[in-house]
């Protein structure tokens, strides 16, 4: 697959490693073209750079932004957004106060649904922290990656860059299951002071 | 500690396995005091047995019912739930669709507190199925119990119930966070069919 990633924080390394380790190609998209360039050189396999506002290459996107960032993204990608998979990995949060936001539609992944009417919209990669993508695995686990969405196609891009990457892919269902998805990834979050954790575990289904 | 159980339905043989486990004093009160007795000929320990509307007996009350029967025994118990630990451990869903239900108080948990404001209200249990209360492990790891509450002591008992069970407790923070934990109940049992498992998973945090 042709993965196209949107933003250069931390995100972007940790799924771009996934997707080159499963022998996908990466295109990192950069408001600084220069921010992109540099974290490709950290990365190996076919990866390319660009900046955002260049056209989008390839079936899958990945929203790999801050969820304040999102509208600016669809504002400008909306036309070419169509029929595309969007994976939507956000955690709604007030950026001042990491307090999660309430949003009306349910969740970001529905809302970017709405937004963005005729994309193929997947809720993903929002309850793994960028240090463990990278790794892989956590503890000798391989990642569950939480997958919601109304569309197949959708479901299958990420089955096949999960399943290249050595990743596990749970189903949670249709997008609205976005909304729990969410509550999980800021829980996820949420924890770390009271475990005592940097941002290096994983949420996992046993067995 | 003293224990009672309110409930006999599948999770009041898991929390109350635990419990015993630990060496704490179980109560268990059934609508039908029979059922009670019936479940506490299956368990070891210091267990005792009694019904719905009997007076309560030492300082942790779990509330082991559906969502929707909550209200009835908030109705019955309010004076004297006054000062205790209230354990709150349902995943509120409708019961013919299974889908969750929308509370305006956030979750389950804050519409508890509401209603019975001079509980200690804890959030705990709803994320660990019945059969793995029981062994009280799923694959060799110790179950998580994810933990929510405005109140130092709830949280306490529930720490000394997990620690003497072999189980670990996740402080999940702030009442207010019960919301994401009863989410993540709610996920828990929305992907048992997609992963084709039987309730029989937990959720962890690795490491």
């Amino acid at each position: 697959m042709e993965i196209t990633i949107i933003g250069t924080g931390n995100m972007a390394p940790g799924i771009a490693t996934r997707a080159l380790a499963g022998g996908h190609t990466v295109t990192l998209l950069g408001t600084a073209a220069e921010k992109a360039e540099q974290l490709a050189g950290e990365l190996s396999g076919d990866v390319r750079t660009g900046s955002v506002g260049d056209p989008l290459a390839g079936d899958v996107v990945v929203l790999a932004v801050w969820y304040q960032a999102v509208d600016d993204v669809l504002d400008r990608y909306r036309d070419q957004l169509a029929g595309k998979v969007v994976v939507d990995i956000t955690n709604p949060v007030d950026p001042q106060t990491y307090q999660p936001l309430t949003l009306e539609a349910g969740s970001a992944a529905q809302e970017i649904a709405q937004k963005a009417g005729s994309a193929k919209v997947v809720k993903a990669f929002n309850t793994t922290f960028a240090a463990t993508l990278v790794a892989g695995e956590v503890a000798g686990q391989p990642l569950d990656v939480f997958v919601a969405s109304d569309d197949e196609d959708a479901k299958d891009a990420v089955r096949a860059l999960a399943d290249g990457a050595g990743l596990r892919v749970v189903d949670a269902g249709p997008l609205a299951t976005a909304r729990q998805v969410e509550g999980l990834g800021y829980l996820h979050m949420a924890i770390q002071g009271s475990l005592g954790t940097g941002y290096d575990t994983a949420i996992k289904v046993l067995p």
